[in-house]
């Protein structure tokens, strides 16, 4: 099972990767990994569907920058923690809360992953 | 679908009846509700294995209190929320950082529950 340092490492690598690091934030799950995001959308599945994924994400904002705001809660090869999204749209910036749930394998890889958020929550930066 | 503001609310009461309501707290959840608490620890299942729970919770402690730190994300039917638990042993006060996963039923109430912590990262509060 991986450790809980393992999985806080790779909590840490996700938030710092995904701005703008597609390929080594995609190397952060398992090949067969699952990705709902939000809870509620279409299950992602594979990296190849992953990386569509990362990819939409960013067309849609100029640039997207992740913010965690509390601790990661590690249970067993899971965890779960509290961040802000900070997309920037149209050159204006936004927040979103977010709450991300993940499953990890043996090596310390993202097997599924849930993130907590509601797109109607989505406010201006300064709002 | 329970609204937004009901799964809200819900939440609310929860934080709030935890620490001695516990037959209104019981009354949050679903007859067949499902509880993991913490993740990785066996399933409580239907009301009168989560009022167990509730009691052996309880008979551990002097007093517990839960403190919402971060506003609840809703998504579809579920939710996520980071608190603090303040647990009272032997007269020293203890905190535990906790998130919270719950689904729901049309009326609000809570069919799952799965609370991602360690007891591992319990601390003294002032240490």
């Amino acid at each position: 099972m991986a450790t809980p340092d393992q999985i806080r490492a790779a909590v840490d690598s996700y938030v710092e990767l995904f701005p703008t690091e597609q390929d080594a934030w995609l190397e952060l799950f398992a090949a067969d990994a699952q990705v709902e995001d939000p809870v509620g959308s279409p299950l992602r599945s594979g990296r190849d569907e992953i990386g569509a994924f990362w990819q939409e994400s960013h067309a849609m904002a100029d640039s997207i920058r992740l913010e965690r705001t509390g601790p990661v809660r590690v249970a067993g090869n899971e965890a779960a923690f509290p961040m802000q999204v900070h997309p920037v749209v149209g050159g204006t910036a936004f927040v979103m809360d977010v709450i991300d749930v993940m499953s990890f394998d043996d090596d310390g890889r993202i097997t599924s992953l849930r993130a907590f958020w509601d797109p109607a929550e989505m406010r201006p930066a300064n709002g």
